[in-house]
C-alpha cells in the first residue's frame, strides 16, 4: 500500500527531475538484507571458531523496545582470539536521528528500517592485527542505502599483511565495478583517522555509506579530501540494487580469505613483555577511537542503543602511559609513522625500502 | 585601554537594564587567578608526594601555539598512586568556541583568556577511591566567570568515606556561602553521569560552572534537574569577584583534608585478583565518561588541546568485559546499585542499613 503510493510519487518525479532517479528495491528487500548479514555473521562466526580452534562464540539474542532486536555473539579467551564480537541486528524507528537526516532530509517524517552486521576482534598475539567490518542496509520512506567497511589495525609492521588485506578487499569491490575501491579506500582512511593523534587506526582497508543507485560514490565529510577528489574524477558510478547488495555481500565474503592467511602466518611467532606492552598501548589508540570519533558507537551510546553490543568493540585489557613515545628507528616507531598515515600499499613500491630494515615486508 | 572602554560601556549598561550587572574583576584578576590556580598544583603535588611516601612527580612545561601554555605533573609507579596526574595551563584564544558562546553569549567576537588545574588520581590500591578536581578562570571581552568542582569514584563502597568527601566540601562552600554546597551537589551528579549506563561516574562532590556576580548558582544543561529547582528554589545568589575566587581556593585546598584520611585508612588493607579485576572493570567507566560524555574533555580534543595533558586522565590499565553483571547480594553490586547513583549522602540515614550488612560503612 505504502510502497504503491512511493512508486506513484517517484512515478511522477520522473517526469520533472533531470538528476538520476532513485531505484525502487526489490518488493523482498528487507528480507533479502537481512538474510545477507545474518548469513554473513553466521559464515564468519563458522570460520573464525575454525581458525581459533579452541575458542567458541556465544550467543545472546536481544529485542529492542522501540522496534527489532538482534543477536549478539562473542568469544573469550580463545587460543588465537583473547576477544571477539561479532553482533547482527534489524532494528525500526519512527525518525531517523538529525545527524543521519542531514545526509538523507527525503527520510525525514519517515520510519526507517536498518540491518546489519559488524564484527571487531582482538587477537591475543601482538603479530595478529586487530580487525573490524560491519556491512548494513537502511530503508527510510522514500530512501535507502548500503554501508560497509572493512579496517585492519596492526601492533606489529608487516607490509605483505596490508597488502593482502588491501587487495582481497580490491578484488571483491571490483567484483561489482572497478571505480568503487578507489574510491572506498580513501574514504577509509579519513573516516578511521583520530584527529587528536594525527593518527589513522590502522592500514584502513575500505569504507562507503549513502550508497544507493544515484552513483555519486563518495558521500562523506570532507569536500576536499582524497575520497571526494577521486569521487568527483571518476564521476557518476550508477548501481543498481542488485549490484549494491552484491558489494556487502562479496565485501562480506571477502573478510576471511583476507584476514585468516595473516592470523595463520603469525599465530605461532612467540612475542615476551615489549610487544605485550606495546599491544596493549596502542588497543588505547582503538579505544580512543570508538568513544571519541566513531559516528556509530557515539550515536549508539546517546541514543539508546544496546550498551553492551556496542561496547563489544572494546578490547579486553588496555593500558595508557603518558608521554610515551616509539624508540626512533625501532619497529613500534615504523608501526607508528608508516602504519598509521594513509599509505598507497599496493601502488607504492618504495613502501619496500622502508619496511626492509625492519623485517617488516612478510 | 580595552579594560576603560567596558568600564565605560558596563557602566552605561547600569542605567538601561534592571537584570544584576557583572561587576568588573579586579585589575589584576588574570595575575592572581593564574597564581590561585598554581598554588593549588603546588599545594597538592606536595601534599600528594607526601601521602605516597615514594612517588615523585616529573613535570613537563609546554607552550601552546595559538597562546599560553601549561604545566603538568605525572607520578608513576609510585606506593600508592599507579598513576596521578595533576595540571597547570593558561591560554588565550581569539574567540570561544561556539559550545561556550552558546552559554555566553556577550563573548562572541572577544579575545579569551583561561587558567586552570586539573587532577585525576588512579591508586593501585583497589579500596582507595580514584578522584578528579578542576579549578579554573574565564575571561572574555566584557565577561568573566570561574568554574570548577571535586569528585569520588570508589571501587569499593565505604559509606564513611563519601561522607567524609561530601562534608569537607560542604565546609569549604559553607565558608563563602550557605547555598553554594546544595545545587553544587545536585549539579556534581547530574555532570558526571553516564547516560549509557544509567551510573553516575561516582558518589560525586561539587561542580560549577559559568559562576559571575550576577548570581545565578545552576548554569548547567538540565532546566528541571534537582540542581536547577534547588537553584530556583534559592533564588539569586550574587556572590563578588572575591568571593568566587576564594570559592575556588576553599575547594581546592579542601581537596587534601577531603582525600587524605581515605587514602591513610585504605591503603594497608590487603586485596587479591577479584578486587583488582572489579577496579580494572570499572575504571573502563571512567574512560566511558570521560571520552563519551566529558565536555572538557571531548572539546580538548577535538580542538588541538595538548592530547597527552589532557588524557593523563585515562586509567594506566583498564578492562573491559562483555556482559559482565556483578553477583547479587555481594559489594560490587553496592557499589554498582547504590554508589552511582545520587544519593543524600550527609542527610540520609538510611544509607546506614543499607550499607551495614557489606562491612560497607567504615
Amino acid at each position: 500500500m505504502v510502497r504503491a503510493l512511493i512508486r506513484r510519487v517517484l512515478g511522477r518525479q520522473e517526469n520533472d527531475q533531470s538528476t538520476p532517479q532513485l531505484e525502487l528495491p526489490p518488493t523482498d528487500s528487507r528480507d533479502r538484507a537481512r538474510s545477507m548479514v545474518m548469513g554473513l555473521q553466521d559464515e564468519i562466526c563458522a570460520g573464525l571458531e575454525a581458525l581459533d580452534g579452541e575458542g567458541r562464540f556465544q550467543e545472546e539474542s536481544w529485542v529492542r523496545p522501540e522496534g527489532g532486536g538482534g543477536r549478539s555473539r562473542v568469544m573469550r579467551e580463545g587460543r588465537v582470539f583473547e576477544q571477539g564480537g561479532v553482533n547482527f541486528s534489524e532494528v525500526q524507528g519512527n525518525e531517523l536521528p538529525p545527524s543521519i537526516l542531514k545526509q538523507r532530509p527525503e527520510a525525514k517524517g519517515h520510519p526507517w528500517f536498518a540491518t546489519g552486521t559488524s564484527m571487531v576482534l582482538h587477537p591475543r598475539n601482538p603479530y595478529i592485527p586487530t580487525v573490524h567490518l560491519n556491512y548494513r542496509y537502511f530503508e527510510a520512506g522514500p530512501v535507502w542505502w548500503f554501508g560497509g567497511g572493512a579496517d585492519l589495525t596492526p601492533y606489529y609492521p608487516f607490509l605483505d599483511d596490508a597488502r593482502h588485506f588491501h587487495r582481497t578487499h580490491q578484488q571483491a569491490c571490483n567484483s561489482v565495478h572497478p571505480n568503487l575501491h578507489k574510491v572506498f579506500k580513501p574514504w577509509c582512511d579519513e573516516y578511521f583517522y583520530l584527529k587528536h593523534r594525527n593518527e589513522t587506526r590502522g592500514v584502513g582497508g575500505i569504507f562507503y555509506d549513502y550508497q544507493d543507485s544515484r552513483g555519486t560514490l563518495y558521500k562523506g565529510q570532507d569536500p576536499t579530501g582524497a575520497a571526494a577528489k577521486v569521487s568527483s574524477e571518476l564521476g557518476a558510478t550508477p548501481l543498481s540494487w542488485e549490484q549494491l547488495f552484491s558489494l556487502g555481500q562479496a565485501n562480506g565474503r571477502a573478510f576471511l580469505p583476507s584476514y585468516a592467511p595473516i592470523v595463520e602466518k603469525r599465530h605461532a611467532t612467540s612475542y615476551g613483555d615489549r610487544e605485550r606492552d606495546f599491544q596493549l598501548y596502542r588497543r588505547g589508540r582503538y579505544v580512543e577511537f570508538n568513544l571519541v570519533w566513531d559516528r556509530g558507537t557515539i550515536f549508539g551510546l546517546q541514543t539508546n542503543g544496546r550498551t553492551e553490543s556496542i561496547l563489544m568493540s572494546l578490547p579486553p585489557l588496555v593500558r595508557w602511559e603518558y608521554g610515551y613515545t616509539a624508540e626512533a628507528g625501532s619497529r613500534e616507531a615504523l608501526l607508528t609513522d608508516l602504519f598509521t598515515t594513509p599509505q598507497d600499499w599496493l601502488g607504492d613500491p618504495s613502501l619496500e625500502e622502508r619496511c626492509r630494515p625492519h623485517q617488516a615486508i612478510n
